[in-house]
């Protein structure tokens, strides 16, 4: 049941980009350019939630592909649940636009606006996450990883894994709390992870060396 | 006439791509944050179709990459008119956003609008299938499949290749008795296919040993 | 200055796909379900225009897509005009959705709006086909094609894929005739093209053998 | 910390695809045909800002991607810091159609509304640029550049790219004497850059030879 696993990264790979640009699109297309009777200083800075959709939502997704990039480096063979829990990923990576937006228009609205936009959006992070962690376990359980793999290194990042959905359960708890704050400590994981790769795998050691033939594809 | 197959299956990720998250763009663009005049809760809530429409939309057109992936594994080499066969299938791809979209719209609709919805979306799924069973017939006809891959291997394929559009021509005839029916019977006929694989092509033998090497592209 | 061909190759499948897909997202956004005011089986059949400007600019764009294939296959090096030549091949390629709706708007028009979207879209596949040349050309004098393909060839091939905007430029004078008689001509035109494949480039010698390997990337 | 860095390339152009489409897809949507109240040749000869926003924004990202090519070809390691590098230069790319379309729509604006859609539309290819150079510096820090890379000729390099952001400096600092002049002085650059290629890199020496089995991928 072995198959081409770059062909998997390739469509994935086409997924992210259409969901990093998304927001582009939409402030092109839905943006202050189209916010008719103000002035255009005025139009431009009322849309800041927009702005903010479009980092933030970049930053996600952008923190997401780098932890599929570092996982599948480690897959030489993918069988057919593998595809269909990375469809699942991208079910909810694909469905992070829609729920940012709503987030961002609403982050002006009452609280009930605010708890439920929130919500949704972390509940879309979080089933991402979940779905991660369950196609890394399964390519372990059903080794579809590289042989050469430290299995006490899988073991590491099958925990490392884990505490991505952790993060993002609490910070859904928080949001019956305080919608704001949830979104505030979500994002400082975000960034976090980002500069101080908690979402990282170990170093590969067949990799160590001089791997550049590696690029002569 | 032998042309680079791993250029085809790119240029067909990258459509699969586009369709795959086009249902998620429409989410955004006239989903419920665009629903002028309700409360919020009840315009996420109202707006159940669509998020049922995205997630059958991504079911459908994951199943059919998975059905793309697997048989493209085996195809060596292309000439025109398989790439002019696959050019055909993902014309059908492309329509089924439109499609499913029409057919979320129209659920709560008349008698006579579900079933030209459902017709209209059934007929999409039924011409891809056709023109799916047509690149494979093709590919073995013109010998452009890998020549390890084992003819009573490769006769088993058509043979199973051809239950979808068989099936597909059922829930279509179905249509005309009950929609809403027919739709529920095509569902679960794609849900069986992503858990128990008729979908699946059986195991390359080339593959079966430590094919770890493939990777290292 | 060598470059990877298939980095160019990626790219220019990247702008294909979403060229492919955005007819379908424009027939899902704007499309009979949003036109408000009529039934439902009235206002799919109204939309007749749009769906043939889908069907039209898939042909147009999947036998385009074959030709960038077959003429490509040749290069082994790009250099940064080829790149350049390219990317105006893609500009006038991603122009097509746009002048070919045009098209589809207005060919219950008048007269002067036929002629002048007929002569829009036209020009652009003209222009397409120009660069496309030129970068061919241009491929070919600076040897950036691999040093096995027979000159003799390669002239043939210049000469073949010179028919393309000669035939463009034929039916593009016809508009000022009769716009939809010229449209007729140019759509038997590029149907030709994907049966008889006058756009297909002739075998390449090396690869007449048991290219199999070729597929082990 | 080593990956492949050709799914880093894969990624990205993924995401220009995109952005070179976004423009045509606008005109598509929102351009002449959508205009009512007008007569055709009329509603299209107004229109005159947005084609010239979809030529521009096709030559400044096609630009950039030649320039990420001749950059990344020299990659042959990745690290977590430089993915993040080429996501924020991405970030400022996908900003472009949205930035290009603000300022074409202002171009017969007031005063103020050049002067500030000109600096927004620069303020994005500045950052950009300065992005770019980042991720080069770092490659060069981590020595994630091929080991047969003149060290000289990498400093050439770096001095070369700096010119980019210093000129779109000036151009930036220019917006606020005279906002048109100081637009067609930026595309007077970029048409410079890409003809006399400032921004392309030295021949790479491991290339100059026959690198014709490089295409065997």
């Amino acid at each position: 049941m072995a198959r081409d696993a770059s062909r998997v990264e390739t469509f994935t790979d086409g997924v992210f980009a259409v969901v990093l640009t998304v927001m582009a699109v939409e402030l092109l297309q839905n943006g202050p350019a189209r916010a008719g009777g103000r002035e255009l200083p005025d139009a431009l800075a009322h849309a800041w939630p927009s702005y903010l959709a479009y980092v933030i939502t970049f930053g996600i997704a952008g923190q997401i592909w780098l932890g599929h990039h570092n996982m599948w480096r480690y897959v030489v063979r993918v069988d057919q649940l593998l595809v269909v829990f990375n469809l699942l990923v991208l079910l909810f990576v694909a469905a992070i636009p829609f729920t940012a937006d709503l987030l961002s228009d609403n982050l002006r609205g009452s609280a009930t606006e605010q708890r439920l936009t929130a919500a949704l959006y972390l509940g879309t992070v979080l089933g991402e996450s979940l779905f991660f962690n369950l196609s890394w376990w399964w390519a372990r359980r059903r080794r579809l990883l590289h042989p050469d793999l430290d299995p006490q290194l899988a073991r590491a990042v099958s925990r490392r894994l884990l505490v991505r959905p952790v993060l993002y359960l609490v910070a859904f708890a928080f949001v019956f709390v305080d919608p704001i704050l949830s979104l505030v400590l979500y994002l400082l994981l975000v960034g976090l992870s980002l500069i101080h790769r908690p979402g990282d795998l170990p170093r590969f050691p067949a990799e160590a060396g001089g791997e550049v033939s590696d690029r002569g594809r």
